[in-house]
């Protein structure tokens, strides 16, 4: 049966741009608790709902006075002002200053009516129920304005914020016990192969224990994203397809992984046909994941990746995280890039562009011991980055400047 | 009353070395699913306890067959063998190859009995029910043996080492359905202080919104670890004492905010006296957050911070996060130092060592827009590290080289 793809064997850029041509990002927002909100992308630009401070305060220990009453104060013509009530933080006074009189104000006390400045306690001598003063005090002095920090009105926090620590203990400053996010994208992992067992069961003859699954939904967890684990299939196309119709309604995406090269046991194209998915390209030119296929159904993405586990995962970086930006918002998980020095050699030629697993630091990259292999994972755990070697490239050396992806 | 502190007004460094003295790591070991592992702290060395892959097996395409039976073959002499079998990944084969038989086998396939070579598919000429070789192959050519990735019995991750996607990949392809970590550090946070109102509130006159209990909440969860709000208290002492003595047991880490300076609403020094805690130090040279407190109650810390917001991040930061990286064993959030280079002026002289918020980035600092105000967040929001400005600084200038803490 011959298929239609719309591009193969494309290269990296290529597949990304049809990816992102592809998909438009979640607009559902949710109403979530300040306390669930961590790492959630703001929906909405956040403007000031109360003044910060909420009232007029004082911002240090002393006394609340008029201002007017200490004109004539002097060291020569100290001034008695009439102590009759004190403010701490959090207890503001229901009395109303008159001439002459003061109120005992701690940190953070809320400035009585009538009182225009604060004098400091060391400033004054205080005298049975009265406060003698000897100092001219300017209006406003020591005095700090509600809204002084932040006015209400304000815009505090744009739409597309990723919000963190200091962003929730901003927001709760303001008194919101709620916000409003972007829904995050729910992504499927489906991994084919009869080959695999899952960790959880006794190993068959024959048989090998499932890496993809855990990889790449531990990997979707580090990144925020949820995760929901379609039970393997096996290699048979018509429960493969089925699985895939009873859950694509649940997710935002799907990847599977296995089952994409040439052989007969490389279901995944018969699944496409079963599920009357629509194929956007096959084969991407780079090594390791060469097979790496995309689909859309149910205007959905599905990104079906090879079996190999680095294979898999460093697909996953290099296609899947630019997808994942873009239906979640969320900016910070887009593929990062930079220029790198080696450490060691790399003494393989590459006919194909190539990423081969690093560990970067500081500008620096080095390889890691043992295995490059498309299909250990151990020598990864190590690494934290790739080294993206162009097609046609003779071998690294010490002290070449190199491309790197960083993980 | 006098209160007896070991150390009073003491250096940063001191006061963390303090610290590190007073409380020992987690040892409690949980035994845990792999799904659930992330982040987590291996508690043992994990040596493989099967091989990878678990079997010889084909690297490729072809047919399995004897070595030996190839001795002669060539283009003019080829060789026919009768194919007895065919072999998927995931699917052996039951039968012991003879002289001159094959078995079809696909890649990641297991060598079937008898055979110890395979050649590949696109070398053959397959007529009928048998296939024609035309090459001499060595034993074991084309042949991946068991083992091969990782030998059973070898170390793949080390005691303390911090589960990553990599890991757990490697865990689950070792059959793990579990894996054995220490506890992770459960941490109290007590916000006091009449003046506090939640923010799930109305708020009321003189009152402001808690903003601490968020921000450490979310400070500490982005961090990795477990949070229990205890509810505030106020400034009664009793209940506040009450309170720790009730928690205290399910904690291995208690944090407060507020009441820790000089004033009479500075409660925590009472507080604990009430529990019968053993003070370690009280008062840190630096700004923001000198009130710093360390006691240690039924052999537990209890760090008391400064009530405003930007103190009590800055000394969670300096203070609690070396002890959290004690406490569980995790190196990855000790506070990091770097050397970078000032992209603005800062005209203030420090008369205390002083820590100032900045956005740093590739080995340079510029500070935010907004105040610097220990009880101003706002401006926090940008910034990703502290600047470490030493006592008697007379003003930091552009292109000055500077010490700065990484959040």
């Amino acid at each position: 049966m011959e298929r239609v793809y719309k591009l193969y064997n494309i290269e990296l850029e290529e597949a990304i741009g049809l990816i992102l041509n592809s998909i438009e990002a979640i607009e559902d927002v949710e109403v979530i608790d300040l306390q669930d909100a961590l790492g959630r992308i703001l929906a909405e630009d956040f403007y000031a709902p109360v003044d910060n401070p909420p009232f007029d305060r004082s911002p240090l220990d002393g006394f609340a006075l008029r201002s007017v009453d200490t004109a004539n104060a002097s060291e020569d013509k100290p001034v008695k002002f009439k102590v009759i009530d004190r403010v701490y933080a959090g207890s503001p006074s229901s009395k109303s200053l008159g001439s002459f009189e003061a109120i005992r104000i701690m940190t953070g006390g809320k400035i009585p009516a009538g009182a225009d400045c604060v004098i400091r306690l060391e400033d004054c001598e205080v005298v049975g129920d009265g406060v003698i003063i000897k100092n001219k005090l300017e209006a406003f002095q020591n005095y700090c304005f509600q809204g002084e920090d932040i006015k209400r009105g304000n815009l505090l926090l744009e739409k597309g914020t990723k919000l963190n620590a200091i962003h929730l203990g901003v927001l709760g400053s303001m008194g919101q016990a709620r916000v409003k996010a972007f829904r995050k994208p729910r992504v499927g992992i489906l991994v084919t192969g009869d080959e695999i067992i899952d960790y959880t069961e006794p190993l068959l003859d024959g048989k090998i224990y499932d890496t993809n699954g855990i990889l790449l939904a531990s990997r979707l967890r580090e990144l925020g994203f949820e995760v929901i684990k379609i039970d393997g299939q096996g290699d048979c196309p018509k429960a493969v397809a089925q699985a895939i119709k009873e859950n694509m309604d649940a997710l935002d995406l799907l990847i599977t992984t296995g089952g994409v090269s040439v052989g007969d046991k490389d279901i995944l194209h018969e699944v496409i046909d079963l599920i009357g998915g629509k194929r956007l390209f096959w084969r991407v030119r780079l090594k390791p994941g060469t097979p790496a296929m995309y689909t859309i159904f149910k205007d959905k993405p599905i990104l079906s990746l090879s079996g190999n586990p680095f294979a898999a995962l460093a697909t996953f970086e290099l296609l899947c995280r630019p997808l994942l930006a873009k239906l979640s918002k969320d900016t910070t998980i887009k593929t990062k890039r930079v220029k790198a020095i080696m450490l060691d050699d790399f003494n393989k030629k590459s006919k194909n562009r190539r990423f081969i697993r690093c560990i970067y630091k500081d500008g620096r990259v080095g390889l890691p011991k043992g295995g490059h292999s498309s299909g250990m994972l151990l020598s990864m755990k190590d690494c934290n980055a790739l080294i993206d070697i162009e097609a046609g490239n003779m071998g690294l050396k010490k002290n070449d400047i190199v491309d790197v992806v960083i993980l």
